[in-house]
C-alpha cells in the first residue's frame, strides 16, 4: 500500500462537473488500495473574481488581506471536493493550509514554507478518510493566514509529500506530461517517459508552465518522486526524478524557447575593475532579474556587455543603467526586442562533446544568426530573432533525434515509483 | 472614548459599492473618538451559492465540510471590508472567528460558543486599528472550524461584546429600529426608542425578524446594550436594554402576528395520569416545537386537547399522534390552518389588570372568534382566523394608545449608552 499525493489544478476542478470527476478519479486510487492525500487549487476563475471584486474597493489592497480574501477559493475547493467524494460513499475530510499544519513565514502573497506538522493527516489517514489539503495557503507562528504566491498548490503538493513521507506526489493538469518541445510548435513532439530534476527545472525556467520551478526545486532537495499526468486522461505522464537513477545515453531531453526577452547592449564601458559589479548590483537592486549576460572582449581599454532580461523589464532596465552613467562611465545603451531564447536541456551533454556545435549549425542552416549564447552543465541557449522560431525549433528537435520513436527506456514510470 | 461592536448583515454589504458605504460608517465612527470592533455577514447571496455549488455535488452533504464550505462567505467579506476602510485611509485587520478567538462546542451548522479569547482583538485595537471579525463562525478546541446556526452573525456580535466590554453592541439591517407593529400592515406603526430584553424576546419570536432571539437572550445575559438600527440612515434606532432601567408606565409596547400556525385538536382523550406527558414527549422526541397548549375541561372522563405547530410541522405532528393511538386512547385528531396568532407584548402588563380584558373586547368588536389563548408575564396571545388580521392588528394598535406620538422617554437611546 503506498502513500500518494495527488494534486490537482484549478482547471481541473473548474465546474462541479469536472470536480465530479477528480472526485470519481480519487476514489479510484483508493480503491486500488493506496493511502490518498489530495491538494487542490481554486476553481476556474475564482481567484479571478475575487481579485477583480477586490479591485473594485482598492486599487492597492494590503497583501495581509488580499491572503485573507484569496485563501477562501481554495477552502471551497476542499470542501466541495470532500463532498463530492462522500456523494460516491467515501469518507473524506478537508483541512485548510492551518489545519493541515502548513507553518509559513509572515510574509504576506509568496511566504516560504517553515514547517509542516502533519499530525492530524496521520489521524484522517489513520481513520481510512481521503484527505485533501487547500493548496497555496499556510499560517504564520502568530496565526497570520499567508499564501505561497506563485506555483503555490503545487509546492504544498510537494512539500506535503516530503512531510507524510509519500511514494509519489502526482501533478494533475490540463496537459498529460512533459514534451520534448511545445507540441503547438513542433507536431512530432514527444511526451518524456522520464526527466530529472535538473531538465525540468531547467525546462519550467524557459516556460514550459506545466509545473512550477519552486515545487521541483523543493522536490529536488526533498527527493520527492514527482508525476505530471492529465487531469482528463488515463495516460501515464512524465515522472520527474533523480538523474542517478536515470539511464544515460540521452544528449538532449527536451527543447524550450521563450519569446519574454528584451536584449540591451552597453557600449564602450570604460574597463575599470568593478564596472560589472556596480551595473548587475545596481540592477540587482531595482529587482530586476537578468537571465544571459555577455561580454565581448575589451578593445582600447573599452568593453561591450550586452544582457538579457523580461520585457516587462525593458524599460526599468535601460533607466537603472542611465542613473548609473556617471559612476559607470560609457558611450551609448541601446535594447533590441523581438527576440526569442531558443534551449536545449538535458543532463546527457555534459560529457558529450559537440551538443552546442550541432545546435549552432542547426540554426544556422536554418539561415538565422544567433546574438548571444550562454551555456551550463544541462542547457545551450541562443538567443536569436523571433522569426522564425517554429523552423529553427524543428529543426533543432529533428537534429536531435527527438522526432524518432522514443528511446527505450527499462519499463515505463509506473514501474520506477 | 467607548469600544463598540458594529454588526453589519448580508444584505448590508451585499453589493461593493454598500461595501464601501458601510466602511465609510464605521470610519465615521472611529473618527467620533471610538474604538470599533465590526462583526460582518458574508455579502448578500455568497451563502446561497455556495449552498447551490454543494448541492450539485451532493443532495445531502456532511456538517462539517458545509461549515467549511460557508464559513469562507464572511471570510471573503471581512477581508473586502478591511481593504475598503484601507482605501479611506484608516487601519483595519481582519479576522476569522477562530482567529479572534470564538471558541465552540463542536457541533456542526450549529455549534454554541463556549469562550472568546479576545487577547488578538485587544491587540489590534491597541494599534490604533479597526478590527474586523467574520459572524457566523468559530473553532472548537480540536481546530475543527464551526459555524453558529441560524442568527449566527447576530450571536458573533453580542458575544464579542460581552468579551471585549463594550459600551455598545449596535446592530446595522434594512429597517431603522423595532416598530410598534409590522408598519406594512398598520400604517402608523411606531419606532420604538427603547424596549426591554424580555420584549424584545418575545417580539423576536413571534415573528419580528429583525433581531435573532439567540442574540438577544446572549444580551441579556450578559448585559449587552444593544442598538437595533439602519445601514442606509442616520436614524437612531431602537435601544434594547434591561427592563429595571426603563420608566414604567408603557402597558404594551409592540403588537406581533405570526401567520406560520396549524392548530391540532385531540378529541375525546381517556383522561389518565401521564397522558400529557406521553403525548408531548413524543412530539418533543419528533424534534416537533409545540407552541400554545390548551386542555379544556374533563367529561365525562374524556378531555379535548389543543395545540399548535408551524405549518411546516403539521403532517409530522399528526402522524405522531396517530402513532400513540394505542398508547394514548382518543376519540379522534383534527387539525385547522389559515391561522394566525396575534400577541400584545409588554413589560408594564403584569401590574395592569384588564390588559387581556381590552385585547378579547378589540377582538371581538372586529367581528372576530378567538379560537386558543395564551398568556405569559408580559404577553398575551389569541388564535384567530387568518383574515382580517390586518384589521384586528390596526384595532389593537389603537386600544392600546399605540397610534399616538410616542410617550415621552427622558432622553433618546442616545443619552442611554
Amino acid at each position: 500500500m503506498s502513500l500518494i499525493v495527488m494534486k490537482f489544478g484549478g482547471s481541473s476542478v473548474g465546474t462541479t462537473e469536472r470536480m465530479a470527476r477528480v472526485a470519481q478519479r480519487i476514489v479510484d486510487k483508493k480503491l486500488q488500495g493506496h493511502r490518498v492525500v489530495v491538494v487542490v487549487s481554486a476553481m476556474g476563475d475564482t481567484t479571478d473574481d475575487l481579485i477583480d471584486k477586490a479591485r473594485e474597493l482598492n486599487d492597492n489592497p494590503p497583501s495581509r488581506e488580499m491572503d485573507m480574501l484569496l485563501t477562501t477559493g481554495e477552502q471551497i475547493s476542499v470542501a466541495l471536493l470532500s463532498m463530492a467524494i462522500h456523494k460516491i460513499g467515501h469518507e473524506a475530510k478537508s483541512f485548510t493550509g492551518w489545519q493541515a499544519g502548513i507553518v509559513t513565514e509572515e510574509v504576506h502573497s509568496k511566504a516560504k514554507i517553515n514547517d509542516i506538522s502533519p499530525a492530524r493527516i496521520h489521524t484522517a489517514l489513520d481513520q481510512g478518510c481521503i484527505v485533501i489539503v487547500a493548496g497555496f495557503q499556510g499560517m504564520s507562528e502568530n496565526g497570520e493566514i499567508t499564501t505561497l504566491g506563485r506555483g503555490g498548490s503545487d509546492t504544498t503538493a510537494v512539500a506535503l509529500a516530503a512531510a507524510v513521507g509519500a511514494d509519489v506526489c502526482e501533478i494533475y493538469t490540463d496537459v498529460d506530461g512533459i514534451y520534448s518541445t511545445d507540441p503547438r510548435v513542433v507536431k512530432c513532439a514527444r511526451k518524456l517517459d522520464v526527466i530529472s530534476y535538473d531538465e525540468m527545472l531547467e525546462l519550467a525556467h524557459l516556460g514550459a508552465a506545466v509545473l512550477h520551478p519552486r515545487a521541483v526545486e523543493y522536490a529536488k532537495l526533498y527527493k520527492v518522486n514527482l508525476v505530471v499526468r492529465s487531469s482528463f486522461t488515463q495516460n501515464e505522464g512524465t515522472l520527474v526524478r533523480e538523474e542517478a537513477e536515470m539511464e544515460q545515453g540521452i544528449v538532449v531531453r527536451g527543447i524550450a524557447f521563450d519569446k519574454n526577452v528584451a536584449r540591451i547592449s552597453v557600449l564602450g564601458v570604460e574597463d575599470t575593475p568593478g564596472v560589472l559589479a556596480r551595473m548587475f548590483g545596481a540592477l540587482a537592486a531595482a529587482g530586476i532579474d537578468v537571465d544571459i549576460i555577455v561580454q565581448s572582449g575589451v578593445m582600447h581599454g573599452k568593453a561591450d556587455f550586452s544582457f538579457t532580461v523580461s520585457l516587462a523589464d525593458r524599460a526599468r532596465a535601460l533607466d537603472v543603467i542611465a542613473g548609473i552613467n556617471t559612476e559607470v562611465p560609457y558611450r551609448e545603451a541601446t535594447f533590441e526586442e523581438n527576440l526569442v531564447k531558443v534551449s536545449i536541456v538535458g543532463a546527457g551533454m555534459v560529457s558529450n562533446p559537440g551538443v552546442a556545435a550541432k545546435m549552432f549549425e542547426a540554426i544556422s542552416k536554418a539561415g538565422v544568426s544567433i546574438k548571444m549564447v550562454s551555456t551550463s552543465e544541462i542547457k545551450v541557449s541562443c538567443v536569436i530573432a523571433a522569426e522564425p522560431v517554429q523552423e529553427v525549433v524543428r529543426a533543432l528537435h529533428t537534429a536531435y533525434g527527438l522526432d524518432t520513436a522514443e528511446t527505450a527506456f527499462v519499463g515505463g514510470p509506473q514501474e520506477r515509483r
